[in-house]
């Protein structure tokens, strides 16, 4: 089936030659239009917002503009592959920002990988946008480069790997709790895997109400004064597991309410499952393979799966959220991603579904009303 | 007339909101077409990209795209407006290249006037684009970060204001000179104004056969030796006035064939054109207000003029040019602009006008062929 899917789009990526193109929206058919167009009529333009800066966003595309950024070193499941090779996946971010948010998204990936540089040229070319959007970059350079950038500029500068995961996974996790009628400030919630995403799920989980968290990586539970944490793990460690807890998965996980991965394919087994508290959530979103296969969480106990495939049902899909979260911020003029911003968007996502069940608890990209319920929720 | 066609452009970028947009070129309308355009369909071209760099053409909209440039220093006759300002030139070079070239130019603004920090952003953006097309970037800073962009980057980087001016000087010259019957290694021609453009401008007029050239400043007629010469304008110098003339444009000009004006308006007078050789020409280029109108000049004995100006006969337009040229860079892989590349160009637009005459010797931009003939040009 992979295989399948993989042939199909490498043959129509072949036929398309890009997923996107620039378009003049304006007629170019006689001389009297290039005066109006180009000069001599654009220099009154150019005066007009020299004279009055505000009005740029009148005069011009920028405020229908993102920017998608990538330094190619975190692309996918496929890791540090590079600009031109992470350039389809930000075509295809592009793509679907103008087809769910008629936003003008335009691919820009890099040929370095060194953080000064990285914040030295989104800076320099950030007049050109209304919105940042980071893609694909590694992590922790992922944190300061995002971090540098936020407090230099005047737009909304968001990693989408961080912060759209986060949205989407506590969407899933409101919906998912209506479904097995569980409070989310009485859950036991262990979360499998710190990467990227780690801090930002984690923050904004934590944000939202849950109070019993732990997080495992390789080395097991994540805990206080747990020899050889790096920068991010210390912070995850001060955040989480108030018992101080240590031991591997399988002890962890025992009696969990909700399980998080974010890891690799065979992380949970069946066994694992089966040692979670009663109606439990299992968010199996390793990709393209998941921690376990919806089919065999369920027969052992799992009562609301959800995986990053679009080929099972309650996919995790960050494109759920950002077209309708930049239009949004876009539109009423943010100038900063706050986490205020971040919870109501995930409200407004898990809204999106009237009546969640486990079959259907999060919406799918083509939910009549998603974007625009999103995009109204940034302004509260 | 300008107030009018000021006013009207005002009025039309207030409706348009950019002249440009992107398009998504794909559908899509379902599941199936995410997976293709999007994960985990689009993880196999990362991957085979990854693998086969070069394939990066073949799979995404890079081949066909060019970056336009400009820091906002040297915008149109306005100056130094900064990034915001030149956004609308810029926009409209976009729109440009699709409606004649139908390439994807994407126009980046920048908020940085320092030459390292333009040098390290461009090269870092470069893996994104197929071309780099550099504008309104001011003397003498353009020409370093032309050169050492040229010199980084493996894709063609031209900076419009002096290349693009100097091929399309070089056509009309071609041309004007078959209406008068002069040759172009036994002309005298005299330039005024020694801007961005000028040093462009003088080595491709030299290189297409002219040798009797003075250029001539505010201070009067550059040549070797002269006190305060800048860099540019002694490598001026070293190139022209063989004579090592002196004094003011009124001495210079006297029986000249040919006069360039790349200076401001009102620079040429009536009396200053009569001076000149019999069946003179003039190019007076200053925007928007010429060094001196058409009628005026042919009234004092001009065989042949041209101007900057699109409400005039005989536009002197870079716009002729870069579409047609880009196009056939992109198509024909060519990775720098040669002399002979431009040479080329020039006789291409020249070429296009079968029958040239003093009331028609410069092709508009809606010349049927003019693009392609420019395209085709490039391989020689």
């Amino acid at each position: 089936m992979f295989d399948e899917i993989a042939r199909e789009s490498i043959q129509k990526h072949r036929e398309w030659k890009g997923k996107i193109e620039m378009r003049a929206k304006v007629a170019i058919d006689q001389i009297h239009d290039l005066t109006l167009v180009y000069t001599p009529g654009v220099g009154a333009v150019s005066k007009l917002i020299a004279e009055h800066p505000e009005e740029v966003d009148q005069l011009t595309w920028r405020k229908n503009t993102v920017a998608v950024v990538s330094d190619g070193s975190a692309v996918l499941g496929l890791g540090n592959i590079g600009p031109a090779a992470a350039l389809p996946v930000m075509e295809g971010k592009c793509a679907i920002f103008k087809r769910f948010a008629n936003i003008d998204a335009v691919p820009i990936v890099l040929g370095t990988q060194d953080v000064e540089k990285i914040v030295t040229t989104v800076i320099a070319i950030a007049p050109s946008f209304g919105a940042i959007q980071l893609e694909d970059i590694s992590a922790p350079r992922c944190f300061e480069i995002e971090k540098r950038l936020q407090e230099t500029l005047d737009i909304p500068v968001m990693h989408d790997d961080q912060h759209g995961t986060a949205i989407i996974v506590l969407a899933g996790l409101i919906n998912a709790l209506k479904v097995v009628g569980k409070q989310i400030n009485q859950i036991r919630l262990v979360m499998n895997g710190a990467g990227a995403a780690g801090l930002a799920v984690t923050r904004l989980l934590i944000k939202a109400g849950v109070q019993d968290m732990v997080i495992v990586d390789r080395q097991g539970a994540i805990y206080t004064g747990r020899d050889g944490l790096n920068e991010e793990k210390k912070i995850l460690a001060e955040l989480t597991n108030r018992a101080h807890q240590s031991g591997p998965l399988t002890d962890v996980a025992r009696g969990a309410d909700v399980l998080i991965g974010v890891s690799a394919a065979g992380a949970f087994s069946s066994e694992l499952i089966r040692s979670m508290a009663p109606k439990s959530i299992v968010f199996a979103l390793a990709n393209p393979v998941p921690e376990i296969l919806p089919d065999e969480a369920r027969e052992a106990g799992a009562a609301v799966i959800a995986t990053g495939r679009s080929d099972f049902p309650n996919q995790i899909n960050n494109a759920l959220c950002y077209p309708g979260l930049f239009r949004g911020m876009l539109d009423q003029n943010i100038k900063k991603v706050t986490d205020e911003i971040k919870l109501r968007a995930a409200q407004a996502i898990a809204s999106v579904i009237k009546d969640p069940t486990a079959e259907h608890f999060i919406p799918s990209m083509f939910e009549p009303g998603l974007m625009e319920t999103v995009a109204r929720s940034v302004s509260g």
